[in-house]
């Protein structure tokens, strides 16, 4: 016997720099939010994804708002580890191993990071110095290359994601740029300019998950797939990536029982950098290969066009707190979903995905994904 | 529908300072030899336990055994990471989630830490330089002050752990010392001397979890339980970890429908000082309170004795590489239980228990515990 899972609540923190506070405050606002939106006091299990966090960091974070005695179980899988997190908690909801369930994700970047994260020096990118930056820009150079995309279009991704940031008051930055003001900021990673690469950011984000019972605000888990990279390599067919969204993807939807990603109304995928964003939506599916950069360049994927993808702001804006980050997606398309999404609302969404992936181990195509299809009351 | 579940196959490294090894080396030679004992090429997900391993750490040693592509999840939960990623991999045997799962846990410490693992300076005892030796030891000078242990029963588990080591060839120490020689060993923090305290080490070991089959070398997993600590301070009733372990226990043998844990002939416990396991032992119920550690001088948890306690030589003299002891604890386990511990076995047994508790967040009673009740083929 298995149980239809539902979302019952969510909450995040403010997104941003925020050193002067401490991962048990930035948790405290996440998850006094989703227990008020959840309409409970207490859980039976806690699982919290966390990359950068000291071991017991969970423990600690929970002790101080009295969650105690019962299974609290820490997760790390890259930039997914917010999603993994949900993952599991959503496995122990439908298999009955526990009624309700917190997914949590924390990370604290400010105080750790003065610059981009360098991949360990085991690995011969990170012996080189090759930071992540970099190895999203050698994706957008192989793009600009090929012709796939131009610079313009890769700073469309940018341009949309502020603008939509606008509409978000957690998020960390926001504003009306021009393609020109994005190209024009200061150069990263080439192609890859500082408003093309999401900062460095503080932050937490929080899901309360139980069984679906039709309630007027639950949103139903439709589906879910986690994967593992396979063997990649620069020489690979497709960019790094590529491969595991797109058969993450496929095992999500086939979860769902949804034959079409187009069916999808709103998304929130991983667009640590513009070039990101661009290849999850052709890996998706959601476009044609080759086409990401002109969808997004056309509005395809902007608020009030065909397909709106990321509007929170995505990570280039809202922040990308990396075992946060997951579960801030979970909580914009669960808003999304209940039509509690202001300004940045995608009027009538019925269907929303979540997708994160991340890694940086050398020779691997990532080092876990996670796609979500969460379905409206 | 839910399945029972076996250990299919174990396997281990050395156990030892081992700073010329990489965990890549550790964690080949654990899973290599798991495999071959299970006699299987591949499994359907990994559950990876560590406490300091980096971010990715997991994907990184997986990687380099051509183990990629399925779902990956590391797991912290203090000194019982490991068999968090036990209990998670048994988790998805049972509920066919996945058919077979691998659960390995890792880590090298030697590289990492001079001395002690200090607390977070977030907690108090961070803050005024209380590491883990000291809060034992703490529990330890209450025991003396009760009159519920003497010096000399203290230094009895060292004398008894680090004889049954010398017949354990991937031990990290081993001798046969006399309870003088223990208590005149260097004192490390009031009364727990250096031959108290586990050593700095490396090391991996690893559990094939599968659907129990009635093979004639499976080892069924009977029962299982793990729970967080609940509040506690120097003034509650009894020391830190009794209680955690207490409950934990109780939750197992129910899980296991076992009405005494005297029923249980072989155990691997969480003697990370020789004080944690006179500790352990009164709060698994297996000796009476106060009497844990007349039970080690009298032999009873001796090898030959009533109650067989850390046959491996236990984290005093295997070794205690963080992420790695849980697993570690489970193979001894195993081979006990299929009658293949050699010099170290316990005859005729039946029932083996493995209990790992850890933790040092200020005012918890512990981070975690897990308690596995395991059953001879």
């Amino acid at each position: 016997m298995t149980n239809a899972v539902a979302v019952h609540g969510v909450g995040t923190s403010h997104f941003g720099r925020q050193p002067e506070r401490d991962l048990v405050a930035l948790a405290w606002d996440a998850v006094h939010e989703a227990f008020t939106d959840a309409g409970v006091e207490e859980v039976d299990a806690v699982w919290v994804g966390t990359v950068f966090g000291p071991p017991g960091v969970a423990q600690r974070v929970l002790r101080a708002m009295g969650i105690t005695g019962i299974p609290v179980i820490t997760v790390e899988n890259a930039c997914a580890s917010g999603t993994t997190a949900f993952a599991e908690a959503h496995e122990a909801v439908r298999t009955g191993r526990y009624e309700r369930v917190l997914a949590l994700g924390i990370e604290q970047m400010s105080t750790a990071f003065d610059g981009a994260i360098t991949p360990e020096d085991t690995d011969p990118e990170g012996r080189t110095g090759l930071a992540l930056p970099a190895l999203y820009a050698m994706a957008a150079a192989r793009y600009l290359h090929l012709g796939a995309a131009t610079p313009e279009q890769l700073a469309a991704v940018s341009v949309k994601n502020h603008a939509h940031a606008l509409h978000n008051p957690r998020a960390q930055y926001s504003g009306r740029y021009t393609v020109e003001e994005v190209l024009a900021s200061r150069m990263i990673a080439d192609p890859l300019t500082l408003l093309q690469c999401c900062p460095t950011s503080d932050g937490a984000a929080a899901a309360v998950l139980g069984p679906a019972t039709g309630g007027s605000r639950e949103v139903r888990v439709r589906g879910l797939a986690l994967r593992s990279g396979v063997p990649w390599n620069h020489a690979s067919p497709h960019v790094w990536g590529h491969d595991i969204v797109r058969d993450t993807a496929a095992d999500a939807l086939a979860a769902a029982g949804l034959a079409d990603v187009a069916d999808v109304d709103v998304l929130e995928v991983h667009d640590a950098f513009t070039i990101g964003e661009i290849v999850t939506t052709e890996a998706l599916g959601l476009v044609k290969p080759g086409d990401g950069g002109a969808a997004a360049a056309r509005g395809d994927t902007a608020l009030g066009g065909a397909h709106p993808v990321n509007p929170s702001g995505g990570l280039l804006s809202r922040g990308h707190p990396l075992g946060a980050t997951g579960l801030a997606q979970i909580a914009e398309i669960t808003w999304q979903l209940r039509d509690e999404a202001g300004a940045r609302q995608v009027e009538g969404a019925r269907l929303g995905l979540v997708e994160t992936m991340g890694g940086g181990v050398s020779v691997l195509d990532g080092n876990a994904c996670v796609v979500v299809l969460l379905e409206a009351p």
